[in-house]
């Protein structure tokens, strides 16, 4: 191989035209990755790029997905260290190159060691302006949102990061039919009163207003996932709320005891297979509470509560929470769209929803959000 | 990170249950991928499985294409150096996987240093059998059986390596569709008789009885490209010949001299712009000699000459060949069929096929060879 | 022409296996189709088959599908009269033919001349059995279920019988989807409690215990129009309620004065474009006891509230009744599933839902159905 | 009903601005339709619109499809008789509405009993100049031209009118997106040589020259069916010739015998099940003896054999017989296409192509002739 002399390295923090996509600090030095679809773009000229990557997981090793001139070129894990990686070689110097480098995988709760950092790039050519899109989109939701079972065969179970995307996602898709840039918060297995399994300590409304609350440990502690978001930086035209699926799951799973205070938590089912009325009411309560919290931290945004794709037991809950907010708000800019229910064919792996139901709730969905843009 | 320390190195010499696949040589220590599809298959268990590769280039750098249980999971740039890759990882250590790692790109006869070989494989898991797919099928072709620009946007025009694709193109979904393991030999630019500028020594035909006898150069020829090919491991039961388009190129593109000997060369047009006819002739014996060729080597293969992705002006002087070749041998199990033109809806980038093109041919070429096989 | 001499001709009264769809009176002599999707279906040999009409008309003169083995081979206007009509000719006599004549326009309350009757049969055949289906869904609309638009050129804009279509519309794709027996009650710019532009009295509530009290004038009271409805003869697995779309409309139409009592009806908006809390809160009730009268004469069904084809505002105020419904009835079979809204490209003629739109719709809403009827 | 006093009759032969569709005499008093997707074509004002037909058969009777602004309003039977059918009524009577009645079946060699004729419209309206397309194209085929089994359910066997469409088939689905004109001369069963069935007078280049050869009686005789087509009234830009399924159906059929000289026919296979050379060679000359028939009527047309619906046996001796001519002719306005094959999923009635084998075609065929036509 012969080397290519004038490849120049550039740390992100040096780069003027670097566009970061996703909730982080303002460290750059390196830039830390934290949510699912978080990244960097850059338009470069120049015929060969590289990125320098830093990562570390316990459980749960990073994936990323590169993307040049918006065709998914490449898809891959990356395994612990630090290290170079070449996004393209071999391009005319000239021409300006449009790439994205996006983090494929959720923030993983699970795995407090798991990190991914971008330390620098390496270039023979020069930064161009990326300019901000017309719109942006803030996507908060959990492992449908998360893009669980995306990828592999329909009779894939296992829970790893293999099976996540980011780019083929319906948040991903429906910010690119908008032409918008977006941001997505999510956790799979998470609702907004409790995880899928009633543990009330697994909901995302409790660290919306951290940059990534939801992880633990000293590791993320000095990366600063524990830091107030700065939202003054960056004000969504339109806020997705996905979540609900794992609170509807929490009345027919098993209860979760805290094994601190002893408490058991439970949401109930009535003999008939209705749902408790007090327990329905703690989830309207949280996801009222939550609309609350959004609207105080994303002034002009419209928030649209999407849920559906995994069937819909919570929708009269949601109306009901919506209605409440609303009447006590005073807050119009506040509505609810029922995405298509995932079937036999559009099914991924791990039951979740496949690619095929991505674009069709992208498709719905897409349409929907135009009409409120377009206000 | 914590180690595995379960993972045990194997050769792939000692591996017993090692599937090839793609025209390549009998030394696996180390196994030289030559050709796009050219990979290995394996079905493994275990929770963990890295294979380790080692590649080299001057201009085109190798790329591969991941697939676990049918799924691709991952595409990426080999960059120069030998060194592991993690296929997998965190999986339930009993149950088997079906992996397949890949060549996503063709023979690089313009890069005499581009090499890709692997060495060994890294698990903490046991080797099954592979078993053998019903059917074998041969597919010979030019940058379309290539793949060449089935990845990128529409305007791109560089020739590199990531516009290629081994998965997503006609050859292999008709395979996958026919339950068929499958071998592709192809070039970008070359054609039966001559490339698509005129080069008569850029054709098919007169490497197809070597490994990889297009290839040049010591490396190339220390690696086993140009030895002859060991065609009775590997009988196929369809010979799929898309060739012809770069034949039809050269009527309408410059001449080409060999600086060596000043001749020049030159498929000419009529002035109404219709094809010479002793040009067209010379186009036609060598396709007969080809036919020849192919029956000479595979004896039980139904050959398919299969044209048309780019338009088919050829086809007239194909079907003399095909006609002049049956009448001569008295063989019947040649035919021809016509793939569907691409058009700006399915076109890819470099105005090659893109991936909907490759989609409709690979439908349409799957149900003429089922009426074939099913004889 | 020869003519066929083994014709017979059968009164309906007089043939048993007669199986006839849609709401209607005792009367066979003749028989009356009021509403869109009504008919009959016969199982029937021989080789040809005709069917006696009667129709007349001031304005919209009726129009019917025919179809032969679920096939639609023939729609077509009839003009006024009492005439014979050919479903088929020339097929072989032994087999049996399953035969639908179905009304494809919807009962017109703005014609009170507008009837269509069928007297009898002629066939040289004999009638074999005609099995009821697994389900029965009843429909419930305005002028997306009365198959407005489905027809015609996206540029037409008039209201005549001739751009309706019964056979086409989600109603009856879905129902054929769940292999179900269906009957569809609707009217155009008809709403839940006013139509379009206000008029309390064009609500379906209103009459729908009548056999189709919508109509008026003596003719339709001497055809049994306006007599109670024999809810015991037919009693639906489910009820799907597809209005509101007009309800909507009502708040940005102008007024509606009745001309009798001087009195003036208005769905107002508030000044922030939001509606008025009270006039919701009217429809809202108007919803509820909807509710109860559907209960009342539908012991068993499940009853959905479709909602969104047309766009979607009256949402939040379908949850709201329902739910209170609900509450009061302590009724846990009714619930809320929202349509696909028809775009640019599913759009029909007179900017109703087209084919492709109604396709749509009949898959979601069957994926929705099949979950209710599995429990 | 109200009669609508402002109608007014038209005889054909007096309206300045009909326009008539495929191949007939030069009679308008009647207009007598012989082949599939002939009919009339208007632009009028007015409010309603009737045609007066004319038909009679002993076996098949005649199908109509009525077509209003380009959208297809009404397919119906035409039982025997003179009489009036309305196309529409109640629309607008100032605006201008495109009306086409087609004949939606092929002509009925089997039944010389069978015509259908146009003899007057009556409206209120007026009639407006109906512009000439840009591209007129002529079909010649068999059952796949004649739309056999694109109506009916894929059990159906008879051979009946009900069975057959002129709308949906792919000639006119081509004809509509290349925004051409069209003529149809087609015929179940017959082929260039022989029919099906080795019959050697069932072919269509013996009858090309005359108005509607292929029938058979005085009937048709009277009506002009007979005479010699005037080709300088309509030439096409380009000619389709859809022939060759039929041809080598007869390969595999049992003799034909004439009762008359006692010959017998039958085109033979080999012991090895390849086509008998001699057998095969006469098609070819048939073939090559239709080509110049054609362009000695046609001038300046693009000639396309299009072939492959249903299989393509043929096509080796296809391509020979283009050959053939072409070396003859000098002509190089010929060419051939394959049309993709019907499988499982776009079949139809009958084992014939299905409407989505003619939607499939039609797209092939499109693009295909759009090359052509853009020289």
């Amino acid at each position: 191989m012969k080397d290519n002399e004038n490849l120049k390295i550039y740390n992100l923090a040096d780069i003027g035209h670097l566009k970061v996509h996703g909730r982080t600090t303002n460290n750059r030095s390196p830039l830390t990755l934290f949510w699912t679809g978080s990244g960097i773009e850059l338009n470069v000229t120049g015929s060969e790029l590289w990125i320098e990557v830093e990562c570390d997981y316990d459980l749960y090793e990073p994936w990323i997905h590169m993307l040049v001139n918006s065709a998914p070129v490449s898809r891959r894990m990356l395994t612990a260290g630090r290290y170079w990686v070449c996004v393209f070689r071999g391009l005319n110097e000239n021409a300006a190159k449009n790439v994205r480098v996006l983090r494929e995988i959720q923030a993983m709760s699970g795995d407090p060691a798991c990190s991914l950092q971008i330390h620098a790039v390496k270039t023979d050519g020069a930064f161009l302006p990326v300019p901000e899109k017309p719109y942006k989109i803030e996507f908060i939701g959990d492992s449908i949102t998360s893009g669980e079972g995306i990828i592999g065969d329909k009779a894939e179970t296992e829970w790893i990061s293999m099976w996540f995307s980011a780019v083929d996602n319906y948040a991903a898709l429906t910010a690119d039919a908008l032409d918008a840039d977006f941001r997505i918060l999510s956790q799979s297995g998470w609702g907004v009163l409790t995880s899928w399994d009633n543990n009330p300590n697994a909901n995302l409304p409790r660290y919306y207003e951290q940059v990534c609350g939801l992880l633990a440990g000293e590791k993320n502690e000095e990366l600063g996932a524990f830091e107030p978001n700065d939202f003054g930086a960056w004000q969504p035209d339109v806020v997705v709320v996905n979540l609900g699926s794992n609170d509807g799951g929490a009345f027919v799973s098993p209860e979760w005891k805290d094994e601190v205070t002893g408490k058991v938590y439970k949401q109930r089912l009535n003999e008939d297979g209705s749902f408790n009325e007090e327990d329905a009411s703690n989830f309207e309560k949280a996801a009222e509470r939550f609309l609350h919290t959004l609207r105080q931290n994303n002034q002009h945004a419209h928030i649209v509560w999407a849920y559906g794709m995994l069937g819909m037991p919570m929708m009269p809950a949601i109306y009901r929470a919506v209605e409440a907010y609303t009447r006590k708000a005073g807050d119009r800019k506040v509505s609810i769209f029922q995405l298509p229910n995932t079937n036999e064919e559009t099914v991924g792996s791990r039951s979740h929803p496949g690619a095929l139901s991505h674009q069709q709730a992208a498709r719905e969905l897409t349409g929907y959000l135009k009409g409120i843009l377009a206000k």
